[in-house]
């Protein structure tokens, strides 16, 4: 019996194993991934991500045991941290959810550190989501630490995204969220018995107003400064991100804002988006495969001691990144 | 007189409006960027990154100043938020360096906010590099907000790296810079005046030690969890990386910061590093324009019909997207 078999069976030790293979690319992690693929688009994937101190590993720690004790679904969490590109970092939080969650059968966290590319990370972690899935987990949380792309990226993946905040972490620390405000589908204040949670929930609030502008808007202090907005994106949506208040080390609020997952869910249904959420994963996955087999077939190609010698003519000046592109590829696929 | 022949006569107006073409991928600024390649080569590319909080901005303000007031050199400040995707955060910071550089026809402060995607960001961002080093800033700071991957890459791009903390961010702010330790060149604990200064300043001390790991390690923390370590790379340093104390906001430590910055690019062209470094920046570069090249070729190659029928099997969960991949480039480039 392959691995592949066997995780359709149930079996935790061998999807331990088959994740450790599609986490380090291997050809039977590949195979696995072909072969379980049929298996796929059963499962909710939720995005989970904020900033370092707003106790997101509690709150997802959190939800795992509610969906367990409540609703009996079978829980996966891969969580993921690309601040740390080189010595992995990917065990913060890990002892706080082995509390709880340890010995039941029915839950598996994955930790993951960052690969040498963001691209990497985002294609892993999305393998990663797959074999889950096909191996039954109902619920499949994604978590990632920070506000930066690679986050964004990663959000990409899921269908309903959370965004975690919490009250005193610093005012620029909120200016910095407004971006990430907009792949929110639910916007979480955690830690809401600290002093500060109206104000925080109101700078929520009225940053959500603000991540949908209805005018371009540019700016030009002065004469030697130029800013430049990119175009907002089309989508027009109809769900509201609702803002839910949590104390996740005590368990409050949990239900509400599973209930609030639960709804956006249905809307998901409803409208629509679950399957263009879906379409657009799988279009992003399949351009990031054909990216990675483009350049391993360029490498292939191209001899290095070519590809050495075109490049010293760039280091030397004589010619530029971009005739050195035209020389490499010239006469080769037309 | 095309635009980057008034660059290279030092006008202003013709190297704003460069910059925006290139920002934006124009084919002015694809042409700008070829004609001017060979006038590169000459700035040190500063790199600064660091948490909201800590400052960074003001810094970058003041090392600005400083080396237009001491040492009369030709500055310019690329500032990067990857946090704001969509609508555009890089107005941050902007009123602040404002009031003392602006009218310094030797300061030019551009702004930018993310791309669609990360790749594209640090591509536009080399791109903004290489016209300002042609159009001879001496010093071109690449400011970058957070801890993440896209950090990482930016950074790549600099000769001299710059991480700032700050004291009483947190505890988990500390753990979380783990990763991007081991890109500093220099580390700056900013606001110095603030209690807590020895503490940051140890956890950096035992976090350097900790970032170069002489063996690597593998944890199993009970049964359904597993972590993985990438491997590090091997990149021996001789340069240990200083810690620097600064209070930005009022000009205290820069002069001793900026001797610092100095004394690692005499360790960059002594041990050949920069060499190094510039080889590795133009490589990257390339390697980019040789995806962007090769995607293209592939859209325009395969019809918009077949690639929506492999990817709508692939939705249809009929075919998995390796084999999508397969069938899509299959009879193309051997």
């Amino acid at each position: 019996m392959t691995d592949s078999q066997a995780i359709l069976k149930g079996d935790r030790l061998a999807l331990a194993r088959l994740l450790t293979k599609v986490e380090n690319d291997s050809p039977e992690g590949r195979a696995a991934l072909i072969e379980l693929f049929p298996h796929t688009g059963r499962a909710h994937l939720i995005g989970v991500t904020g900033a370092p101190g707003t106790g997101k590993s509690s709150l997802v720690n959190q939800l795992a045991l509610h969906y367990r004790k409540t609703e009996d679904r079978r829980v996966a969490i891969v969580a993921v941290d690309p601040s740390s590109p080189f010595t992995g970092g990917a065990v913060l939080g890990d002892r706080v959810r082995m509390r709880d969650l340890s010995g039941d059968p029915n839950v598996f966290i994955r930790s993951m550190a960052s690969r040498g590319s963001l691209g990497g990370l985002a294609q892993a972690t999305a393998n990663m989501v797959q074999i889950f899935d096909a191996a039954g987990f109902d619920i499949i949380m994604i978590e990632t630490v920070g506000a930066g792309q690679s986050e964004v990226d990663i959000a990409r993946l899921a269908h309903t995204t959370l965004v975690v905040e919490a009250p005193g972490l610093g005012d620029d620390i909120q200016a910095i969220k407004a971006g990430i405000l907009e792949i929110a589908d639910i916007l979480v204040v955690n830690k809401a018995d600290r002093p500060g949670v109206e104000n925080t929930e109101k700078a929520l609030k009225s940053m959500l107003e603000l991540a949908h502008p209805t005018e371009r808007v540019f700016k030009h202090h002065g004469t030697y400064m130029s800013v430049s907005v990119p175009k907002p994106t089309t989508n027009a949506k109809l769900w509201i991100p609702p803002i839910q208040r949590t104390i996740s080390i005590e368990g409050t609020g949990i239900p509400e804002l599973a209930e609030s997952i639960a709804k956006h869910v249905e809307h998901l249904r409803q409208s629509g988006d679950w399957a263009l959420r879906e379409r657009t994963r799988l279009e992003v996955e399949v351009e990031a495969l054909i990216r990675d087999s483009l350049m391993t077939r360029f490498h292939e190609d191209v001899s290095s001691k070519k590809y050495e010698e075109v490049l010293e003519k760039v280091v030397q000046r004589n010619i530029s990144p971009w005739e050195a592109v035209k020389m490499l590829l010239n006469g080769r696929l037309k």
